[in-house]
């Protein structure tokens, strides 16, 4: 029942003393206990990865890619049993889960890539006789400390790149949802990686503190709450380490009179409560422009109603349970706040929700949401929408820009003019239009910015290579051991 | 023993009433008949091709490369039977077969890549409130012409990045080794394109003419001699198509005073007779430069005394036999006029050859052979080598560009200067520094010059995108509706 | 009086015994002689270009650019001077001729990126020690053939690129308006180009079939009729030439229910009327969806009716008069059967044009234009604008997608469905939406397709390096000359 | 004689207090003043900056670019003058001088094509209808604070790409040569920046302090010793700053038995003496590999020889003065020291030197330099070149690699196995064959690694367009408000 850590090729039993109980968030039964691991455990892992490092590095892309092939064709195949495990530890809903893993194995696809998207450059003849080149090379060993809420995908937004890049890497999962990754890893463990390149190892804070204090981690990428992004990112950065930290957010989503108003409340609403409302991109505050305010009520309310509460695995469930039952008291006691600053309960879906021991929260609606007040500005990572009413939209641009995060933001509008000026005006580096979760594809690149984003080099896509390697350049030119057997006599006059 | 076409998502029996026989090369035998398929059964399939394609250009890349992921899977997995079935009706090992599917597994695994590969560019505010972008859009139907030398890679070269890209595909093998693709066809069939995207047509002159002259297939890729290549390219460039055709090669590889001998001369010799030298990057003439004539000749013959010419498939095999009858006698032909023509025979292996109806040509070893004579201009297909010495490598130079031919050629040189100087004077578009066969890797691009090309845009690797995708620009601005919602009033300047 | 060609870095008078004359379109006099070199005069062209390669293809890439910087300085110090004597002998507003070199310079400044846009790709270690790189090399002589409709812009689509990636090149200037090119030749003497990189030789029809027949011309680039663009295509890529060859146009402009009427109809009336019509981009029908036809035709009679006719140099003139009196001659015929088959004339501004012998054709509207009609199919390339009425914009994209031609077609709506639709659907390749005259800026890449453009590779921008550079891979590796010597023992495993 | 500010579009007197003294190292006579302006004058300059930001960054690229073409046609014109003042203020000989500003001129080129360079990537279709592209944005503020080695050059690896993606900027030259930059900023403002995009602020550490705290600088660029690298760094990068901060090194240059030694010993020496030594490219320690350092020595020696120190404006000199008296005072002590570590002196030119009260110091060549001593570890910063001899070219990569700097190094060696081995196996991300400074062309990308460069994105070329901008991702769909118009029904299903 103790999870288990993987390190230099192998399955390990922890030597902790200490474990962190997994929940089975639709009933509330402990189903698991993570190791809260060492920091010599963490040594070891990292001694490994740094062993490996020194063949893996040499080893041509195109074979660095074969384990990545491999693993996408073993996920795919156990795609309903990772799944199934998904939303026990962490409740979801099974399409859900299938979606947080598909995401996942699209990581894999495009670091399949590596072999084109590492290429450097080349130029001859840059002066008389002199030809040029660059090389992305990998830096060493690279480590990736994951939050609970994406169980399989996030894990996989860093270490395919870290890897398929040279780099080898140590990965930490979210104590609370350990078990999706113990099972992935037995696929990684039969798709060829040599021993070391890529490590688990389970745990809690001294993990963490042991990856960004470590001489031997060259970088860390960090999925988690602000406050923990910080702390990461700047001791990280302290000990000269590269770092890319998201953080929280607090995600506007904007319609405006030009909108389509059905499909664009079902995107909404679909934003604010899929997976709980537990998602760095969920819409948490939706702000009708104009005359637009009152329909966008009515059709909230009409598709909150709809939202069935359940056990992930119930084929009629929309949505599944909070990750715990202290998130379900927090978010209960960030709505009395609300209230209590002058929101109105337009809707509350809190009492039809199975009493089961679950950390069921059901769906709320708040209207009269200002700005300024806990629900305007805090990040409740989970099922309480919050409305407002603007008069004109560049006041929406005004509140998406005023907030500490910038993660995402949409508009909702059929006007191309509205879209392209919104795009322009606000800060979120991530923007939808008419859709409530604009997660970037695997081949573009994922990040926010100010409170929900700490660093330079965003996540996934063409962005990895530049994260995970170091850029060599050479300039190469040759002497003439024999003059007469020169070709290009003009090349010597230099 | 008829081979089938694959039309529309379904194998079906040609009507053909001609057929080519299909020989075991390593016993004579036939063992199966090609259907030389009618110009309707063409236009069946470029039919199934076009309906196919108003579907498939509209669906996702990520979704378009899911069935090439799984071809690379089954075509792992089947690797052994598929290139048994090489050996048997090309004669070349079964190291060389594996090698040659690996080339075309390689490809497929490039064409996963189109996600990214083929995106195209943005660049907002190219002018006040003007976003401008471009995409590469698929065309319509595409067809492949292949030659018999690399039953399994050469197909691959094409389909896999036209069909990734959006496009639909019209494939012919060659008559005389159709059994790998009608296997191979096997496992495209349960991979999951839609029927139509990739169809097989079986057939000789009539299916190639029906090809360049058929008012529905958009662009044509051939491979074959360069006689052939030359009427393909010119037909389907004068209906307008797009086309790049690859035809024949006189391969001279160089090697100077500066070289490792032993590495350098095994490296030339595979080159030459691996796959009995019927390669369109096979070594053909070996040129010393200065004193190391001597002793590259004595390493030739060394090297040429070790190789073991038989069946593919016994273990023992270095070198299997070639393609046909005709071919032997051409080669013997050839081989006696360029004695008359004053070359000296300094090996000659094809009496210790099975003497079983295969079509065995043991290797030979041509010394003296001069500028201008047939051993020296033209393209021999098979198992000889001709050795010339030059004075200078500025001589091997010349002899290089005094070839109609410029697909490869390559330097044996430790000297940084001699290999720079060789690159930048050489035609052929493809050089090897101590290489035999500079095969560019699936993500680099293929494809000589002069009557080795005929094309803009080279095959495989980037180069692809171009060839099967035509580029649209877009440049777009709003107005606005209402002048009070403007938020970004300087773009209403203009 | 008669103008000179240059060539080998000279003016030189030609030996032509044939003039074309020239004429001042505003008053119809003739005010300079082309000469219509014989094809000895472009041989010595084409020397001066093919001897200048071997120094100009060696010469580093940061130096080839220099003198295109000092070009753009020296066009824009003398831009007013240009200006007018491209309004003298072309006829068009001094506004527009100032655009139109504006163009042309924008072309010199991307070319001079070449540095950055012909980079190769660099690959370590692609299999075990082995480097593999690829380099855009240039290809000998290139030249181009022009249009008298931009006498700056056009001829610096091509030579800049072609130059700056290291070819050497002959230009064509159109017979019509060789005057502007002449000044502009003052200037690149004076910018440092060696001897023969670039050339200018005048003449007509002789030419013409000099350039797509000579053997030492590698590639063509031409813009004309669509009749002359295939015979040169059709000759050139016969001699297995690059070619890019842009022909005529029939762009449609579609308005629905959603536009910006005010706004839009100025945008299209100004790409109708600009240039007299005389453009490549410029809309011809104006087709009104729905309900907004009638407000579509009001507009344009408005802004027609503001057209103010006249000399392009004097200030309140909108629009010059077109190129020759047999053009006008042309254009009125064509109105002459526009009406016959049905078209009404809502709109004639024939009277209201000065009377002194220039070319002046006043802006007409035509109502009513049917499908199939001359007004809906033929290139008109003057200021006459056909109206159409569809009841759905599908019914415009049919009409759109059944033309020959297919250069840019633009939509005018507000609402974001409808343009990305339209753009996904129209054949034309460069698309607007809310433009009148969508063509790509000079970092982007020019082009349509169908009738409107023979050949693989668009024009300028990116695809530039494409068209006028082939592409070279190596792959390199070193054998090791004392094996003590070596740091990477891996790597000589194979 | 004081040195002006320039902000916010004007030449500004400091209100500073204190100044440094500017000398002339040729005679140690100051002839200027820097003032060490005031953190208000800073505050003032951002101020400008910032307000500035706001219209520049939603000027079209094309028309941000148009200031550097014009800037570099200025800085061309007073090339000579340039030189002479930075001769003046810095003591490098005015050959160095024009090289100098050739490279910052090189800058501005690469810049100019930011049309280009800053272009994001547009994706169709990525999704059932939906489009996804992206963009990267310019970000605020900047800040670049600059050495005195190279007064022309180094400011330019930075504000150009800075301000041509649309940033605004800050600059602040070393006080020891303001001069430079003064000048320069006389033409930057007469190129057409509008005021606040590109500001001068002349100060010392109080200036520096002032842009690693200030709250409205988004990123830094420095360049000086490592010790102030990682102070600014580590500040700038606690604040959450871009930052990139290059710091010194300790550059090897090896020479092998292969390779040309009369040709690499020339190359060896201007690398380690021009520019007196005060490079961060400079060669520092000439390691000879095997039997190679006897020649090396001896070749090395009568080299140094034929160095004629003096006024940098003297034809004949080949070497100038070092910056300052306790420049002067610490090299003569470092090699006090280094002697008493048991190196030997084998040539001493400092008694050739004028004695003017110049800070000359004569070329010196140290044999016999032992690993861990203070010749072989730290950097000099002066013409003094040190000797070693190893057994091994391994043992050469040893030595750089045990280096706490990484900087650059070069192999002198003809035979390519050395080269591509010393290649892959330094920790130096700059690296030369047969170059003595192989300093990346602008267009592509300069940085170190270790200690001799901090930050994730490297200098100048394309990675300057990442360090500069933050990369927006926008996920786009439309909805249909009339079913009826759906050209595209295939997109409605989801």
């Amino acid at each position: 029942m103790n999870v288990n850590n993987y390190i230099n090729g192998k399955f390990v039993t922890s030597k902790a003393s200490d474990f962190f109980d997994v929940h089975d968030p639709s009933t509330g039964e402990v189903i698991a206990k993570t190791p809260l691991s060492t920091s010599s455990e963490l040594d070891n892992a990292v001694h490994a990865a740094k062993t490996a490092f020194k063949v893996w590095k040499s080893t041509p892309a195109v074979d660095r890619v074969q384990p990545l092939y491999r693993l996408k064709h073993l996920l795919e195949r156990d795609s309903d049993k990772i799944s199934e495990i998904l939303v026990k530890e962490h409740g979801k809903t099974f399409a859900e889960a299938k979606g947080d893993l598909l995401r996942g194995i699209q990581m894999c696809e495009v670091a399949c890539g590596i072999p084109t998207l590492q290429m450097g450059k080349f130029s001859n003849n840059v002066a008389r006789g002199i030809d040029s080149y660059s090389m992305r090379r990998p830096m060493g060993v690279f480590a990736g400390i994951n939050p609970f809420n994406f169980p399989a995908m996030v894990p996989f937004w860093f270490w395919p790149f870290a890897v398929a890049t040279g780099n080898t890497f140590v990965m930490k999962p979210s104590e609370r949802v350990p078990l999706t990754q113990e099972y992935i890893f037995q696929l990684i463990d039969e798709c060829g990686f040599p021993p070391g390149v890529i490590n688990l190892v389970n745990g809690g804070k001294e993990v963490v503190e042991g990856i960004v204090n470590h001489p031997d981690i060259v970088g860390v990428s960090f999925v988690g709450s602000t406050e923990v992004a910080k702390i990461v990112y700047d001791k990280a950065r302290g000990n000269r380490k590269r770092v890319q930290a998201l953080g929280g957010a607090k995600n506007f989503l904007v319609m405006t009179e030009n909108a389509s108003v059905e499909k664009s409340v079902r995107a909404m609403v679909d934003s604010c409560y899929g997976c709980a409302g537990e998602r760095c991109l969920a819409g948490s505050v939706l702000v009708g422009v104009g005359n637009s305010h009152e329909a966008l009520k009515n059709e909230v309310i009409k598709n909150a109603k709809e939202v069935i509460v359940g056990n992930g695995m119930e084929s009629n469930t929309s949505m599944g349970p909070v990750i715990s039952q202290s998130a379900l008291e927090r978010i209960n006691s960030d709505i009395e706040i609300a209230l209590k600053e002058g929101a109105e309960i337009v809707y509350d879906g809190r009492k039809s929700v199975p009493q089961n021991g679950g950390f069921y929260l059901g769906p709320v609606v708040l209207d009269n949401v200002k700005p300024g007040t806990l629900m305007a500005t805090k990040e409740i990572f989970g099922p309480v929408i919050g409305l407002m009413k603007v008069d004109h939209l560049s006041q929406a641009v005004e509140l998406i820009n005023s907030s500490d995060y910038a993660n995402t933001c949409s508009i909702f509008s059929n006007d191309g003019m509205e879209a392209q000026q919104f795009i322009d005006s606000v800060h979120p580096s991530m923007v939808g239009v008419n859709l409530g979760v604009p997660a970037p594809m695997a081949f573009f690149s994922f990040g926010g910015s100010k409170e929900s984003f700490f660093g330079d080099v965003k996540v996934h896509g063409q962005s990895s290579i530049e994260f995970f390697t170091e850029e060599h350049t050479v300039m190469q030119r040759w002497f003439n051991l024999d003059e007469k057997q020169d070709l290009n006599p003009h090349w010597s006059k230099d």
